[in-house]
């Protein structure tokens, strides 16, 4: 970025730190957990082409960089505090940098997550984001929620909708035709991820495990599955459809809400006598939340079973891709 | 990367981690402090073709990705705690993701440092790095080493010598020639620059200020004047140079040691009766620290004051490349 690198960090990043002892300017950002709290930090690369479409609003691409790396704290129950910014562009083009801020700060002011340090340089469009929140220590019983805690007779949990942003990704390949106004709302859960940060929080002390489903529904169970050392059955008839989504085919309803990814929503288990904490939660944060399986011992197959609303085994080769273009 | 993503951090960059709370394979990574210290943070984003050739060692550019971002660290004293690695590569490519792995966690190991996490995503080649410190906090009066404290009296230092790392870059655009022993030995300097983390640390309590100097020393030290407020004199034949730079012409020498950039040794200033503390610190940390100026009160002219051994004024213009060239 050589020519105007700081006049470009003044002019759309560098905001005045509240909850950091020191932001951008100097080598090195500090910041100062709360006595007991550690520190959890996450990092996420986005890159031109393969998380996001050149064609995107920068507002909603600088919305959504952060999104996904504060979803990464929601999953650990963790309260944002600070983030840093690389970000490499092939030219400084101040109609991007002036929207892509404008959405990146906004959710930045509004989840109390402040912009410390980072980097600018010339380059092939990419995002790199690394985001810092605090978890009270283990000790107190309500520690960060991480992938290993689930034990079998744990509820299987998610929050908000599934499948919107991969019905959105469906139509921009030309595989499913939407209305325009069903477009601009599954576009919009594509584009604008709310991260569940309030639930994440509420959860600590009452979920035993979590994640966020950024992969898809099954690939992040995987996570679960494997660091708890257990298995799953889903009941695929429960998972929670927008009302966009209720009114597809039941197959291309499966694959997006099973396989879709991009959603942004926790993935949680909690023990059944948990369950009422689980709704307080969920209401106390403002966000649905439907218990969706069970967690059993690990089976000897490494698949999660699926079961519908009769009970009958629903096969995982029904999800494939190719199966539902056929 | 989606191919063989868990595989490759597997394989190539998991390790057990041992003084983080939590490594790879989560939501977050979490870190803990101790009681007392506050957290330093610091990212930089690495682009082929603007800050390596696509025809570097990879284990040197593992090491240099890392030792750019552990430079941060030491010009705030900090002591390296951990770091996330977010990689696009174009492929994986197993023959440079083994050399550079292995630079890079060979700097890690020696450093203290740990990977906790990050991302890995296919697109051109970026490698975007976050690193996580500690430093007591202020009250202790050994606090994190600052841009701004800098004050009208204090004495200017560097450590090491300046300005291989230009003079090989140099080599490379064939503006200079060098014999090949020459060669081999300024160009290690650009490619396995060696973070002052103990010099760093050794200062707290010592010095007013410190920046690391990797855009070249007269531009690091802007930072440091506007920062702090002040002015500064450099004595230009005080700067410590290496036996190659010794012998190159004087414009040559002054061109690469105050424009150079890349150099990664630590620019400090300290009260003059810390003068034997300075010196402890050097030699505690095995490191030369070569005293080069002096800070005055700010001038009203915006630059740094140039004076030769006679104490006769210097020229900025003189430092261009392009008068270097003619």
């Amino acid at each position: 970025m050589s020519l105007g690198e700081f006049d470009l960090i003044a002019r759309y990043f560098d905001r005045p730190v509240r909850r950091a002892a020191l932001g951008i300017g100097d080598d090195c950002a500090l910041l100062t957990p709360l006595p007991g709290m550690q520190l959890a930090v996450s990092c996420d690369m986005l890159v031109e082409g393969r998380h996001f479409l050149p064609t995107v609003d920068p507002e909603r691409l600088g919305h959504k960089a952060l999104a996904v790396n504060l979803s990464d704290l929601a999953a650990c129950g963790a309260e944002p505090l600070a983030f840093t910014l690389a970000l490499a562009l092939p030219r400084a083009d101040e109609a991007f940098l002036e929207g892509f801020s404008r959405g990146l700060l906004a959710l930045a002011d509004a989840s109390g997550c402040e912009l410390v340090g980072g980097d600018t340089t010339r380059g092939p469009l990419n995002i790199c984001i690394s985001v810092f929140g605090q978890v009270p220590l283990p000790a107190t019983g309500s520690g960060a929620l991480l992938r290993s805690g689930a034990r079998p007779g744990d509820d299987l949990y998610v929050s908000g909708t599934l499948g919107d942003a991969r019905l959105a990704l469906e139509v921009f390949r030309g595989t499913v035709s939407l209305d325009g106004a069903s477009l601009d709302a599954v576009r919009k859960a594509m584009e604008l991820p709310q991260p569940r940060i309030a639930l994440g929080m509420a959860l600590r002390g009452v979920a035993s495990s979590a994640i966020d489903v950024s992969d898809g529904l099954l690939g992040d169970l995987a996570h679960v599955r494997q660091r708890s050392g257990v298995g799953a059955v889903v009941e695929v008839d429960k998972l929670p459809l927008s009302d966009v989504m209720r009114v597809q085919p039941l197959n291309l309803q499966r694959l997006c809400t099973l396989s879709g990814g991009d959603d942004y929503e926790l993935l949680f288990t909690a023990p059944a006598e948990q369950a009422v904490a689980v709704a307080a939660a969920g209401d106390a944060a403002g966000v649905p939340v439907t218990r969706i399986g069970r967690i059993i011992e690990r089976p000897d197959a490494g698949r999660v079973q699926l079961i519908d609303a009769q009970g009958r085994s629903v096969q995982h080769d029904a999800l494939s891709f190719d199966h539902f273009r056929t």
